[in-house]
């Protein structure tokens, strides 16, 4: 059978990669000959999943048509997310649990979405619908994703469906997923190590709000007073990157994955930042404190998509 | 719970019809409150599927916001195909079986497509992924969209699903698929008593082809040379429907459905006319023989799209 890619967004998050490596096991037991790549290397708590239960990180590819005809997605569908010329090869999977934008097709293809916390949570209910079982390793990073894009259960994204998979996985993993959850996450908190410009791209999507280019990045911390201290840094580096790739919006939400809370740094045109006011309120100083807002998918995109389009 | 509408696409075919049925019934026995209703009045063969299987047919909306707030969709996700005022709701969830195409959304939703022939196949596997029974009636009507989207399984569309599912569902419904089968077709071909004007538009579609608009209409029938001795006549309709609607092209596919060959009647710019014998070969004096094509979905859009795109 004819080789085809698997992969999740680019800056690859646990979901993006642990689902990518879930999808293809399953994917190639049903038959079909697939490998999982990335669109980035991967981050430290990925890497702190992988090394857990066993995997090298998936290879990175920048392009995907000079290797192969067809790809799966996991984790997005929109265009501007996903691999350079997605536009010349044929999708013909898709598993996700994103909203649907731009994303057109010429085919019929297969297309499995659902409003859940964890693109994982879904691939884990395909693994029963198809009778597969799940070996140890990948259901360790299928709870590791599940963990991450739900912070440990506690994001609003949340979805009875995503604690049923937790508890399912954790059992085949064998961990205990709480203890497991709160290592995995504070093993992507380590902001020291890295620089302004590479924290501001390191878990980053653009979005197209009505016409509007907005940057939507985010980081996980464990003491947001210790993040603030490098605000200015910060702001310097997101007018930079706004300016060399016509950002009308740069958003940089820095989360305390202990409690749930975040702050906000926001710069863009008037207009755009007048938006992001009319759905969040007033921005002093570039910043913003945003109480329980932890969710880029369901507490930041629809709001700003609503303000854009009025 | 809030209330919701599920339909198919306008011009309603049996699977438009039957699988909103289906749906409506399993989305209720999930804890939805939902209702089936239609884009249009049911064709001859829907109305003979649904008395066969003691249905009513569907009511049939205009406008869908003046009701709910939120609706279904299945068989169809592009928007020119779907309720008028589409803009105004929110898709919650979507069953189809074509390619995706302007379909966007500001929230994440359940989005379950496949590349088989019918979107009652689809819904056949839902019902067994959910554990529900499916009610003899119920088997009946899903049996009765398969049967018209593949021909009695005879379209390039089919699949080895839509193959399993007839049997399974003819069994529950406890009836002769091929017997039936051929029944249910031929009730669909009775064009004496339609004028050219309903038939053109009786299951016509419209698509966005890089930007020209494209109407393509498929009628069955069981004798082709009588159905072209009224070819002025659909000329006439298909070219003031053009004119009214702004259509680019349109293509009348005639469709015999006893041995699945075809001939088009085309008409349209001339740019869209020579797109179109880029994809299927020289028309003559508005007419072309399209031996085994069946099926507008595979063996139409996807040539057009591409011819259009080059």
């Amino acid at each position: 059978m004819e080789k085809e890619l698997i992969f999740g967004h680019q800056n690859p998050d646990t979901d993006a990669i642990g689902t990518a490596i879930a999808y293809s096991y399953l994917q190639n037991k049903l038959g079909y000959n697939t490998e999982a790549v990335a669109l980035g290397e991967v981050n430290d708590e990925t890497a702190f999943a992988l090394q857990k239960f066993g995997f090298e990180a998936p290879r990175v590819i920048k392009t995907a048509a000079n290797e192969v005809d067809k790809v799966m997605l996991v984790d997005h569908n929109e265009p501007q997310q996903s691999v350079a010329d997605i536009d010349q090869v044929t999708v013909t999977h898709v598993v996700d649990h994103h909203r649907i934008m731009n994303f057109n097709t010429s085919l019929p293809l297969f297309y499995l979405a659902a409003p859940v916390g964890c693109t994982s949570t879904i691939m884990w209910r395909l693994y029963q619908h198809y009778g597969v079982d799940v070996p140890q390793n990948i259901a360790g990073i299928m709870l590791s994703a599940i963990i991450s894009d739900t912070l440990l259960l506690k994001s609003p994204t949340t979805t009875d469906e995503d604690k049923e998979a937790v508890t399912a996985l954790a059992k085949i993993a064998d961990v205990d997923y709480e203890k497991y959850g709160l290592e995995e996450l504070k093993a992507g908190t380590n902001i020291v190590s890295k620089s302004e410009e590479e924290l501001i791209d390191l878990d980053a999507k653009s979005f197209d709000l009505n016409g509007k280019k907005a940057r939507v990045a985010q980081i996980n911390v464990v003491d947001l007073p210790e993040a603030l201290e490098r605000k200015e840094a910060f702001l310097t580096a997101m007018n930079e990157a706004a300016k060399d790739e016509g950002y009308d919006l740069f958003m940089l939400l820095i989360t305390n994955v202990l409690d749930s809370n975040s702050t906000a740094l926001v710069i863009g045109s008037d207009n755009a930042k007048a938006a992001f006011e009319k759905a969040f309120g007033q921005v002093k100083d570039s910043e913003i404190s945003l109480p329980g807002v932890v969710s880029r998918k369901k507490q930041v995109i629809p709001p700003l998509t609503e303000a854009f389009n009025s």
